[in-house]
This record gives C-alpha cells, structure tokens and sequence, in this order.
C-alpha cells in the first residue's frame, strides 16, 4: 500500500512559512488563486455524478500535462480521512467547501505547497499559489504562468465582456482572489485592530481572520483580500491592494517602535508572560496557543527574546491545531487530550530564555 | 543619628517564616496574643493623653524589666512613617489599629519577630508570639512565660470569676486569641475552601484571610482562630483548636494527593503556568503575585519544582507586598511602579526550572 500523501505533506515544515524576507515578521505569507470553469459543463453545485467525473478527469489531465508541479501530489477527497481532510485546511490547502464536496473534488500539488489546484470546489478549478512575505507580483508571476499552462488545453468559460465566468458573481471577471496574511500583534496590544479594519474596508478590501471568512481575529493574523473582481485587470487589483497592506506593515511596524518607547514594560510584560505560559502550561486551548505564539513572534522579531528560532514559532502555529495534533499523535483526541498534548508539543519546542 | 529600627528589621528574613517542620508547607505560622490591661487606667479608647502616657510607660517599663526580650527593640507608633507603619503590619508585627492609635502606641520585639507586644492599641497590652508550623502549645508556653514575667511587675485588671478585663467584651476571660496560618491550595484548586470555612465556623472557630478581619482570601492562606475567650481554660482551648487544625492539614494532604492522582495533569498545568508568570511577567500585582507564589509553593512541597527553595518562596510572600516594596525602592511608588518592582524583584530570585 502506498504512504498516505497527508502523512508525508505533514512531515514536512510548511514550505511558506519559511523565513521570507525584510517583512516577513509582518506579512507572513501571500496567496492569489484564481477560479476557472470548463466551457460546457455545469459548476459543480449543479452537475451530476458524470458531470463531476468527467469536470475532473479534464482538469486533472490539465494540471498534469501541464508539467508545472513539479513533485506532483494528487489527493483525491473521497479517499481521506475527516482528520486528514483537516490538516490540509489547516495548511490552507483546500476550503471546507471542498472536503464537503459529495463527488469528483481532489487536490493537486506541488510537494513544497506553494502551487496546487482544488478541482470541484465551488468552480471547476481553483489554482493557488502561496509565498513567504508580502510579494504580490512574484506570485502573481507565478500563478498566471500556471494558469496559462494548464488552461491552453481547457476550453475555458470566458466572456468578451464579462471576463472569466465562475459559479458565483462576486468571482465573475478576473477570477482572482489575492491575499496577504498580516500579523499584527502591536496594533493589537495597542488596540488598533478594530480602527484599522474599518479604514481598510472602506478601501473596498476584505478583512478576515487566520481562517477565512467568519473566523476569529486569532493569533493576532489577519487576511487583507481584494473584494471585487470585475471592471480592474488583475494587475491594477494587486498594485491597489500592496499599496494598502504596505501601509497596515508600517502602522504595525509604527506601533511595534511606539510600544517599545512608550510602554515598554507593558510590551515586555505582554511577551514574558506569553512565553511563560507557553514554556509552562500542561494544558494549552488552540486560542491562547494561538495568541501566546503571536506575542512570542513579537518577541522574536524585535529581538527581545533572542534564543528561540522565528522558525519553530512558526512551525508551532501549525502543529497547535486540533488535526495536525492528531496526526501527531495517530489518533483522534479528546479536547482535554489535546489541549495537554499541544502544551507538551510547545514546551518541548521552546528553549530557555533568560 | 540612629538607625531606623524598621529598616534594620525589614533587612532581615521574616524569623517565623524559616522552615518549620514537618507540617510547615500547610501549616505555615502559630500565633497567640493575650490581651492585657492595668488596673485603674481607662482602656485606651477612653483615655487622654496623660493616662494614654502613664499607661505607656509602665507597659514599656514592664516589658522591659521582664528581660524575656533578648534583643529588645521599641518603636514608638507616633515616630515613624506610615510606610514604616505598613511594612511592621505586613510582618504581622502590629495591627491597623495601633497605627491609627493617636496617643501612646508603640510596639515592642525581640530582634527575632517571634516575640512581641504592642502597647496602647485596643488594650493596655497585647503580647504576641508567633512561630513557624502548627506549635500551639509551644507558643502558649513561650507566650504565658512572657506574660508572667511582664504582669508580676504590674496591675493586672483581672476579676476573680470573668478573668481578664478586656476593651471588647469579646476577649474578655482569657484574653486570648490562637491562631493558625494555613496554606490550603490544593483546596483552593479542588474547590472545597467555602465547604471547609463553613464546617469550621460551625465549630465556633473563626476563618480569616492574609490580613485578619474582612481581608481577602489572598495566596490560599486563611488563618483559622478561636472564637470564644469565656468558660473555657486556655489548655482547653489549644486542645480544641489543635485538634481541628490538623484535621485542615489533613484534608489539604488529602487533596493534594487526590488531585496528583486523578487531575494530574491540572495541577502541573496551574504550578507551571503560575512559575511562568512569576518567572517572565514585567508587571504583576499584590494579589496575582501572592496566588501564584501559593502555586508556586504547593509545587515546591510536592517536590514537582525542584530547583526553587521553599526559603525563597516564603520571602518572596513578604517581600513582594506594597509596603515592602517601597521601602526596597527607599520611596513611595504608584501602583503601576509597585507592579514592575515587584514583577522585577520576583524574576531575580527564582531560579530558572526544567
């Protein structure tokens, strides 16, 4: 029997969570995806059991001939497990929508995570492209090169006028949904999320929380997206959105030098104490996990705390959730049980500091 | 000029704190106090200032001449600051009432702390031992010895079939109060405090917090005394409240043995996030600071933290209350300023644990 592909996919440091450059410390990553749709056939919503078969067996062919992935992984959804299905969406893999797809939907991707493709999501191909940082033209560089390759076989659904269309209108033109996740933990110590997200939806951009639409602000990390997809090229969307999220950088960054002026003990006292916990708790939730690794972060990238590795704070944001957890541990787990084994996890992670 | 007398004390370990014995790491201190007063004076709450004086000097003059305190110091209430004033009540060594006393107050100890009288406060007299662990009929023998030596020299107001003559009718008799100071956190954890402080209540015994009368239940002590001073010998009521007080110590033993057994990984989780706070916050407040030094302590006993000496627990009780603090920092502080102190004083005594 083959190695299940989840298992080994979570072996691995996620790959774009590598260090990723000068503003890494606050945008983590980047990620665009664009949705496209086989001429002739109905969105998936609609399509019947053939319909699906046939929407996947094309788009498949389509990705693979393409010869972009280079270490090619494909996973088809109807063959994992709920747990495995869950760590893929805590890597950001694949959407709820998708594990809950009844048939034909799969994932298929490049070894390192960085390029894949949900087939029989809400559209017939989502491609997706996540890098390290704040670099919005490198992926989009990245992405279209893939779109280009795996749809010049495709007779892909396109309108003269309207652009490309997709199952739902709030997609319809360019297809693309780009992204940053920002991490703001000195906003937030200084309590100015709450202003920053109303300024930045009146920019006609989404704001969202580590996990997408409705999901808390957790772990301080925040998603900008650009909201409309029609009337704009796609490169007019991306330099009007990093415009935006370079501006939320140097305000977190403005609030990070402002803190440490004026109230440092409170920002030395806010990392000690997440770091304590951290170092200390046999029993840590998912959420103060989440949140004492942000403050740890901060810590780390203003070289307050020097002897703990930006690496493993990122690893850790990974392997504290509940699926990974259980991958970890070959098993499902209670909540309590969980909740002891990723404090165990943390606390063997992290090294002394003085 | 002279030495403040206070600073020379404050410089010192609090004597009682040392380790007690076997039941130390519950039963932290024995206290008993007798209440005593001079024939033909008014009792201070009604006295002038000539009798307040008269009074005075021969409450002084008796302590003195008793010869029981071997490095006798006097501290005259209207001499000294109230910070002086407030680190005296910290160690126990008097209470709010003689500070705010207008007239004659003063406080008399041996070098040690284990051995006192304050003089002028609700009565004439109140002679004072504590001792470290429960030691209730040691104490009673130290502080009747005390007594006999300080009263042959005076008038003692004592009627043939009440006894002594007391201020507050609720001394009279005996004059006496017995007291233990109990370390009770794994009740605290197990939920069972409120059960307990009512089964002793319905014993006639009193519960108190930290600070006597009214004051929180801080740090997981409690101090349980005797209620009734009347128709009783004072043998009987040592033998009455021994008897109930290690029944506390037991059920303490029991909970932390039961608590060890079944939520294991609950009280690791409490002893180790109360280290980690202790260890890296740059802020902390009286009342955070004493609950987590409590933890601290029970993980000390139970020999779960091995690297941090129960010695420097105790001192750190004492050490990290505001008026202490103040007089480390040799001035007054804002609360704010106390927190960072005290934050900072308990981060370089604890030693860093595994």
């Amino acid at each position: 029997m083959e190695k299940n592909p989840v298992d080994k996919l979570i072996s691995k440091r996620v790959g774009w969570l590598a260090d990723g450059g000068a503003d890494s410390g606050i945008a983590m990553s980047t990620r665009i995806r664009l949705a496209r749709n086989i001429a002739g056939f109905p969105f998936p919503i609609q399509a019947d059991a053939d319909a699906a078969k046939a929407v996947a067996e094309r788009a498949k062919g389509a990705v693979e001939s393409s010869g972009v992935l280079k270490r090619h992984i494909a996973i088809d959804m109807e063959n994992i497990s709920k747990l495995d299905g869950g760590a893929l969406m805590e890597r950001h893999l694949v959407s709820r929508e998708l594990l809950e797809r009844p048939m034909g939907a799969a994932l298929l991707l490049d070894e390192d995570e960085t390029l894949s493709a949900m087939v029989n999501e809400e559209d017939h191909l989502r491609l997706q492209t996540i890098c390290p940082g704040l670099r919005l033209f490198e992926a989009w560089e990245k992405i279209n090169k893939f779109d280009d390759a795996v749809c010049q076989v495709l007779d892909i659904a396109f309108d003269p006028t309207l652009g490309f269309l997709t199952s739902c209108p709030t997609n319809l033109g360019t297809g693309m949904r780009a992204s940053a996740m920002l991490h703001l933990p000195a906003l937030a110590l200084s309590g100015q999320v709450e202003k920053l997200v109303q300024g930045v939806n009146k920019l006609g951009l989404a704001v969202r929380g580590i996990f997408g639409e409705g999901s808390e602000n957790l772990g301080n990390l925040c998603q900008i997206s650009n909201q409309s997809t029609l009337g704009e090229s796609e490169e007019d969307i991306l330099r009007r959105l990093d415009a935006v999220m370079r501006q939320v950088v140097n305000h977190e960054k403005n609030a990070r030098a402002k803190l440490l002026e004026t109230r440092e003990n409170f920002l030395l006292d806010s990392i000690g104490r997440a770091y304590g916990i951290l170092k200390y708790a046999y029993s840590i939730t998912s959420k103060e996990a989440l949140n004492s690794l942000s403050l740890l972060r901060l810590g780390v990238d203003m070289e307050i705390i020097g002897s703990v590795d930006v690496r493993t704070v990122n690893e850790l944001f990974v392997l504290s959730q509940p699926a990974h957890l259980m991958k970890h541990a070959g098993e499902n787990l209670a909540s309590e049980e969980r909740d002891a084994l990723r404090a165990a996890i943390i606390r063997g992670k992290l090294r002394p500091v003085s």
